[in-house]
């Protein structure tokens, strides 16, 4: 270790923590009649944000809280999550955003592991408590949530209602100062095998991502997520990595803030005209019903700027948004990852180009943000060309990762090897250091020594006319390793071989786009693709079918 | 303390301190052929700086510098000084910023106390140090900066000259990890009184102002310092609390950057033109020659954006700006504090205002940026009003303010007296949370029991027609403790007597904006105002004066 001049730790005045409550100082501040929505049921403003937020750490201390507990959420996405965001963590207690997609089994998994002593539930979700109430063994006490007009009749055994709870509660709690380093945040990741698995982020990676966010994001020319007039609304849920930090950006920086509650495509779109919604993070399935739907084509889309994740943003996708003025960019990232780890670039000359070309840079996974060092690497860690053509798996350090997995430390030691964060994703890098994930690294086909990315001919299989949709799997083969082997479905009505799509494939051979080894041979037609809960292709139940 | 959980801080993979080296990772990343130019004589793009940042580092070394030594740069605004910026503090040593305004006493007195090992002169500042050189204690080796083809002569023992050593050097310094509090840059303030003193920043603190300003800037929706398309040039010095940290943001973000060399204002207007400069920071001092220039009435000037501290911001240079065009805003901090406390905030609204009534919020100190937590208190340490009226000295807590005076630590404490930062400024803060400086609470008239603002006072004195400039202080007085005593230069030509002033200065007691008991009995007609070294009003001097 270099024997630099370093500051003394000892116990001098100058102690300023990196800690949550110190995110909630400025917008406030900025703006403190700044309005914060609930879908086209309520608003209220930041001055009352504050003090919801400070009797909220008087109602959950009452309920009995400590520093170092566990507070679950079960919510779809309110301004009372937002209140959770910060209250639950500036006690000093963990705040457990609960994924309430999985399974009931796999809910009463989580909270059991992660040792949740309280948890807050909408009513919604309070019929799955009901039936898996008996198995959940930490909790000490339910707080129910709801938007009807008082709460409604359970089976839990609840200690009281949220806003009857806040009705009583102080309006002023002394929020400590305490170590940065403690856990702020928990929440699930769930795989395709096992068990979920906890990553954590404490108090000091939290304000680190927000900041660096607020930063990058700011910078883009055309993109105002964080300026003064700018308004925000999540379509990613504030369960799945704190929906990805932004509430904490926005929140920040005093900006207007929408909550839609259920993601309603209707609604959403509905939200977005009333409130005139400049910034949005979305998947592509929620993305494309809000386009499907009769309204969107009255809207004016033309200062929405979203920023899409959780799978890749397509060609297709990216110019039908464009046609409708919309404004699209990719954010790369993941639950391990706080999550934001890099996110389109455009220059000032890129917006100068015709919107095809746009659409090029835009489906990629950008350019790593601040404070990221991130590399693509080989089997062996070596670092892969940025040539754009070589593939490698992302590995990535920053002020903001999960430092391990929950009770799972060999995992984590798995996830950190080398003292990096391996993504489990094979990407390119260009020369202009512009990532484009391939495929996740146990779905990459290995054949003749070579990586061919499943995703990349799922996408070619694609374009062909007759063709809904595709999967494709590596399988073993003597002599090649593994080799393709494609799964199809077909539009209703349409008709196409083995033959059609392998002669449709080879026109990107000419072009240059597949090598010719890459065409499988072997091409099922099938009624469906296998998806798993989250709705992604399940290449381990194609793997595992195929072997049989 | 709360019994928060805390991660581990054992040596497990995920140790990412917050150094300066990881600010230089995304700037190269999101332009490498950005360009970096040094005034009409020669430009760079990111790529060459970081391999000149890595030859500067071997020089360096090969020079003997180690962590922990302490390197002194006596330059203009130069890329050599940004490479510096980054290069100094990599290794692990201190970058000692030299004030070159300082008397050749003061520079040797910095020298002696920093413990300078390596000093970089440039042959501008090489005669000083030929006059010194033998009072210089610490000091073992001397590089020379030339703007010439080759190194001019000089008596003082150098050990080679800056292009030169590069010219040689390796491209590659594998620069270390080490704690995030090491000790990355000092330089010294000058009072009225006693010795400069020395303040210190670490990397962590100097990460942390570069993340919080860059969001903070971005944020404001008329203000591009920060965007892709933003051309900085700093019109404030480089050794002036690090050009008020910009150049690490403009860095970290990839913008164009035009370093000036000497501030000339035909020169910085040329410059403005030529390279369409879209942000700078400046002293009011330095903008007023600027629009002073012939040059000026030809340049298109509706894309500078200019953030001015130093001295107030007075409406009449505001106004003039806003008349060529020119975006104002005033920035808030000091030696101690990094510098950024709080900037100008327009809100969307404030830009449809006209113009004469944005200048009334432009040259007010504006709000505290993030993280920043700020508040005027009374003589106790009680909190004051924010009724806009009320007044406190300004107390701040942030995570980049220095934490105590190198090898002071009885006026560190004072400094940092309560747990709070005492800036010495004396404010009022409206109920938007708008900061508005009103004095040092040196100069500040304590008059029957009521804090009168010296700097109010000059202001009103100065919009008489007759007169040039104004300085107040307050004296002893049996009675009302303090009373105010004014000095009045007037303009070339004019003719004005103390009826006069205490006539014109009666409209503003009709008006509301002071209280009959501001007026002044006394008022001097003077040839000239006592001025610092610095250019301000040296009212210690005038109370020493009048005491007599």
């Amino acid at each position: 270790m270099a024997q630099t001049r370093i500051l003394p730790a000892a116990d001098n005045a100058y102690q300023y923590p990196l800690l949550i409550k110190r995110l909630l100082l400025s917008g406030p501040r900025y703006n403190p009649d700044q309005e914060i929505v609930y879908a086209n049921r309520s608003k209220y403003t930041y001055t009352d944000l504050v003090e919801r937020i400070h009797k909220l750490a008087n109602a959950l201390t009452d309920a009995g809280v400590k520093p170092g507990d566990t507070v679950a959420v079960m919510d779809w996405d309110t301004p009372r999550y937002l209140e959770c965001f910060f209250a639950i963590p500036m006690i000093g207690a963990i705040l457990h955003t609960v994924n309430v997609r999985l399974s009931p089994e796999q809910i009463v998994y989580t909270m059991n592991h992660a040792e949740d002593d309280v948890v807050l539930v909408h009513d919604d979700f309070m019929p799955i408590i009901e039936g898996v109430k008996d198995e959940i063994k930490t909790v000490k006490t339910w707080i129910q949530l709801t938007d009807s007009d008082g709460a409604k009749a359970t089976s839990v055994d609840t200690y009281g209602e949220y806003e009857a709870l806040l009705a009583k509660a102080d309006n002023q709690f002394d929020f400590p100062d305490f170590d940065e380093n403690s856990v702020a945040t928990t929440f699930y990741t769930t795989g395709t095998t096992g068990n979920p698995k906890g990553v954590y982020f404490s108090h000091r990676q939290l304000v680190l991502h927000t900041l660096a966010m607020t930063g990058t994001i700011a910078h883009f020319d055309e993109m105002p997520l964080l300026r003064s007039s700018s308004v925000y609304m999540p379509v990613t849920p504030m369960f799945h990595v704190h929906a990805w930090g932004v509430p904490y950006a926005a929140t920040m920086m005093g900006i207007k803030q929408v909550y839609p509650g259920r993601y309603e495509p209707e609604l959403l779109v509905d939200l977005l005209k009333t409130h005139k919604v400049s910034f949005s993070h979305c998947v592509p399935t929620i993305m494309q019903m809000m386009m499907a739907t009769e309204s969107i084509k009255t809207a004016d889309l033309s200062n929405w700027h979203v920023l899409i994740g959780g799978s890749a943003l397509t060609k297709g996708l990216c110019d039908a948004a464009a046609r409708l003025g919309i404004h699209m960019y990719t954010g790369y990232g993941m639950s391990e990852t706080c999550p934001l780890l890099s996110a389109t670039h455009m220059k000032p000359e890129d917006l100068e180009l015709p919107l095809e070309q746009q659409t090029a840079i835009r489906v990629k996974t950008g350019i790593a943000v601040p404070l990221v060092d991130l590399d693509i690497v080989d089997p062996d860690g070596n670092p892969v060309a940025h040539d754009g053509e070589a593939k490698g798996e992302v590995v990535a350090r920053a002020p903001w990762l999960t430092q391990s997995y929950f009770k799972q430390a060999d995992k984590g030691e798995e996830l950190w090897e080398g003292g990096w964060l391996h993504t489990g994703d094979v990407a390119s890098m260009e020369p202009d250091n512009t990532l484009t994930i391939k495929d996740r690294i146990k779905d990459v086909i290995k054949t003749g020594g070579e990586w061919l990315s499943s995703l990349d001919l799922e996408n070619l299989i694609s374009q062909h006319p007759a063709v809904a949709g595709a999967a494709v799997v590596g399988v073993p083969d003597e002599k090649w390793g593994e080799r393709p082997h494609a799964l199809v479905t077909l539009k209703p009505g349409e008709q196409a071989g083995v033959e059609d799509i392998q002669s449709h494939l080879k026109q990107f051979v000419e072009s240059g786009e597949i090598n010719k080894w890459a065409i499988p041979e072997q091409i099922d037609f099938v009624e469906d693709i296998p998806k798993t809960s989250v709705g992604k292709i399940n290449k381990k139940l194609i793997r595992d079918q195929l072997k049989d």
